[in-house]
């Protein structure tokens, strides 16, 4: 069976959690703190040396780490990836502006309030929120004229922004301004088979 | 014929050159200096609301951001991309990797030394050399049993990563203690069809 290593609370895991649960592939999961060192030790650096999560491995030792390339790997085949070119293309194109222009910014600026590091950051926040604003203006923008972010229907791509999008607020990011990001989280959230990021699924293994 | 706007100096652009020199496909490249403000005109802005660069662009108006998606899209079919959906999913691994673990450090750190910029960061520097050296030494670990990146052989895998680490002594990071991203490093250099980062290729267009 599929193992899962990731933390409950992060948003590039909830990604593989969710598409996941969507797909109905049964897996198991090993929770780790992230915040306590768990991708710190010895063990787990063993498995990724970038000691993040999620990371997945399969009976045979074959693990593969970094969430969007979990999700490629996952939804390949599936309606949760296109088959046409251009279209994965375009996939691809919005999870490498997730992982360079949105999450860096959204989900680092959340873990900041979650682990109590707001002072202790205050000089870097007024620029890693307008950092992070404009990557909400950029898919603010794209949401005018479309539905969901690639191939007119929901993807990987959808998944992978709106795991951190979902909890901009957490972070401090009003939506307000935002119609069109609103409405499209609405129409994530009411996918078949969606799940909240504090939901309980898979089968959880204690690990090492 | 497609269209790649880009700046001469810039790891990123220099992927997409390296890649359609090897694919010996003709394309314009239109010069911008990122440094002029050319990628935040109001033109500009209406072809990559975030405002970076390289994007390739097709006469009928379609158009790609993100210089791994374009790296993706562009060796679809080809040697530089396996078919193996296991060996693909472990080339975007390495891509992602790229993108959030790699050039946030390399990339910026060399572009402050580009830019004169050093001084007025002082204080984020030690931890983004520390950060850029993790990354290197991820690298390292994996070449350690290892001659490329995925698919064990030359991919777009190998480009993504050498774009900033073949420059990465321009910001201030020694390679002595890698002997393994040295090695590398010819590996990628001896490929057929291999360009520097300085070489003129393509079909130079002024626009707007």
């Amino acid at each position: 069976m599929l193992r899962l290593y990731e933390y409950w609370n992060s948003g590039n895991c909830y990604k593989v959690r969710l598409l996941l649960a969507q797909l109905g592939e049964p897996f198991e999961r090993v929770p780790l703190d992230i915040y306590k060192g768990d991708t710190r030790t010895e063990e787990f650096l063993a498995k990724n040396p970038n000691r993040r999560v999620p990371l997945i491995e399969f009976p045979d030792g074959r693990r593969l780490a970094e969430s969007d390339a979990i999700l490629f790997f996952l939804a390949e085949g599936t309606p949760w990836l296109p088959e046409d070119r251009w279209e994965r293309a375009r996939v691809l194109q919005w999870m490498f502006f997730e992982q360079y222009s949105h999450e860096p910014y959204l989900a680092v600026v959340r873990s900041w309030h979650l682990a109590g590091l707001i002072e202790q950051n205050r000089a870097a926040l007024a620029d890693m929120m307008e950092r992070g604003y404009h990557a909400l203006g950029v898919m603010e923008k794209h949401l005018a004229s479309a539905d969901y972010f690639a191939a007119g229907r929901y993807t990987i791509a959808d998944i992978a922004l709106y795991a951190y999008t979902h909890v901009a607020e957490e972070g401090g990011f009003q939506l307000d301004e935002f119609p069109g990001i609103r409405s499209w989280l609405d129409r994530v959230r009411s996918q078949n088979g969606h799940i909240r990021i504090g939901d309980a699924v898979g089968k959880v293994v204690t690990w090492p």
